[in-house]
């Protein structure tokens, strides 16, 4: 079982943003930028193009109203999307506000936020859900 | 009119792996690793999340395969996707061929490729597509 699926079954905790029958989102507390969402299919897939069909075209319309919640509620230029997947072998699209070129590097400074931050992340985000 | 939908257009040429009725797909000639390449909508929106929900919902299905014959041409860990868009207006998705969080800011690197390194990634991308 992997960590994001402990995460979904609610074994460890987590600021919890959205979830339908095959995605759940919650925020990365490892915040690349405030408002850094991770969506994460209820399956356990380790490459995101490695998902079968009904969730690969599932996955963005399920992030379209998230992204746009967390614009409004960090005002940034555009919510970005990111897959990496080096570190937890489950798939899942990074959510990341960004202002401009100078974050494209953005996630080799990432820095474990407080639970303050997390929870004012979370409350800011589902105010404009 | 967009630098991309002029390339779509066929008024500036491009290394082109793939279209259909919504997208378009070319070699980026400023490749952060060796088959990076760009999957591009048809229509001129500049941020990915504005998209009808026709273009979201069928973005990933049809990146899929070209992220499976990049990776076949171009052996790596796995193909992963990333939009920044702070230089074009116009949405696009980068595909990028990677192996580790070292290639986390590999868009902080990138040098254009020449036209022999160009011919030979579309080459061998459409020779597993």
């Amino acid at each position: 079982m992997t960590l994001f699926s402990k995460i979904i079954a609610g074994e460890i905790p987590c600021y919890r943003i959205a979830e339908n029958d095959k995605f759940f989102a919650f925020l990365d507390i490892f915040p690349a930028t405030p408002g850094h969402t991770l969506v994460v299919p209820k399956i356990e897939t380790d490459r995101l193009f490695d998902l079968p069909a009904g969730y690969l075209s599932e996955l963005l319309p399920f992030a379209q109203p998230l992204a746009q919640a967390i614009q409004k509620a960090f005002p940034c230029d555009r919510v970005n999307i990111l897959t990496l997947g080096f570190e937890v072998p489950h798939a899942h699209v990074h959510l990341l506000p960004m202002n401009g070129m100078a974050d494209a590097d953005i996630m080799a400074s990432k820095q474990k936020a407080t639970p303050g931050e997390l929870e004012h992340a979370q409350k800011q985000i589902l105010a404009h859900l």
